[in-house]
């Protein structure tokens, strides 16, 4: 560990105390360490590695949890399910929720990047799981405090999918599938402001039309094709 | 399992023996015989939510994989690196290497279809990888077979980068981290076919210019144009 004074050490510890993991003895502080390391604090010592090998992390444990929770859900919907669950703003959230950030080393003008809060929040996150994973090569360390998580967020998005966004989590599946993006076309055909089918919005892929919506705005029009393609995908399994 | 006869049996036996795993009791028979069904013999009990484990699996044992391996390299060339590791180009060839192709359930008219082909060996070795995750809930059932694979080809990547495509590297990491994909501005410089310099590429993303490249085609200038983008990105870390 790159710092050994008692100070970290009781940052860390009260890190772990909030995962309900204080008294796991396999835990690798020194990559705790790591993980709760800005680049900008150290740009050798940090969590960059931790962060590459803790996105995996995340797909996986979502994925192991999706099949045991919902096994007759299809694959086009636990696509886009996990997409959300591993997205930035998914990380972020929770690594406000468990008051992670304070124990962070960074410099005091990343500290100040505000438009960069929500990718670093959702980094530091990743680099846990990622030193997690390492201290016992498998999900001891992260299932038990992750599942609840994973199981609440994933009840939101199924109980109400229009909380969520249809456009991020389509290119998500696109890029998965398809490595590419889809693209949306949109007509305004009324001028009368709060005319509920003012736009009309296409989704293409590769090509091919994924869906169609209609919105009083042109992104309300967008997602409304999002979600018309996102039925169609989930109706016929991962192809749209 | 679906299909009890001895015959299938025997052929899964076959394809744990190609694995070096024969001998292994942990090893789920149910789930390996879902990975080698292919959707069109079984719209229902097919690889395909082993296929989505799988992917994962692959991320994060080659991200585990090229951590030990080269502790010094910086993540944006393990971002680049892994990115040929899991693509289906290397899953399909890997898949034939150990001719497993022969021992997957699918309908006839599947078969034909030579132009999917390399997505049917890429998804079905993820589901192998996702079957055998499951068994034990770790990766002792895929790294003592699976690492010096990848201790192969990522030998022959760094030995000659060249090798490989860095156009989908370049798309991968990108997509990664800042979901959108690189575009390419082509320019013919020179009409005279074979100059070396006839077309001039540059790479963007975001609005912004990654890198630079000539070529005596199109095609070879885009991808000097993601060379060279590469190089920076290494030199940078993870960001460009």
């Amino acid at each position: 560990m790159d710092n050994k004074d008692s100070a970290r050490i009781n940052q860390l510890k009260n890190v772990l105390k909030r995962l309900g993991l204080e008294d796991d003895r396999s835990i690798r502080w020194d990559l705790m360490n790591l993980a709760l390391t800005h680049p900008s604090y150290s740009p050798v010592n940090n969590y960059q590695q931790l962060e590459f090998l803790g996105d995996a992390v995340i797909r996986l444990v979502s994925a192991e949890f999706l099949l045991e929770e919902y096994p007759q859900t299809n694959v086009g919907q636990f696509t886009a399910i996990r997409s959300i669950l591993v997205s930035d703003k998914t990380l972020a959230y929770w690594a406000e929720a468990f008051g992670l950030e304070q124990f962070l080393l960074m410099s005091g003008q990343s500290a100040k990047d505000v438009i960069g809060r929500t990718s670093r929040l959702a980094e530091m996150f990743e680099a846990i799981l990622g030193a997690l994973y390492l201290s016992t090569n498998d999900m001891s360390l992260i299932r038990p405090w992750l599942d609840s998580l994973l199981k609440d967020k994933s009840t939101e998005i199924l109980l109400d999918p229009a909380l969520e966004n249809y456009k991020d989590a389509l290119q998500e599946w696109s890029q998965l599938n398809y490595k590419c993006l889809p693209e949306y076309k949109v007509e305004e055909i009324s001028s009368q402001q709060g005319d509920p089918e003012r736009f009309i919005a296409q989704v293409w892929l590769n090509g091919e039309i994924l869906g169609h919506g209609k919105g009083q705005s042109k992104k309300g029009s967008q997602q409304a094709a999002a979600k018309d393609a996102f039925l169609k995908i989930n109706n016929n399994g991962s192809s749209p």
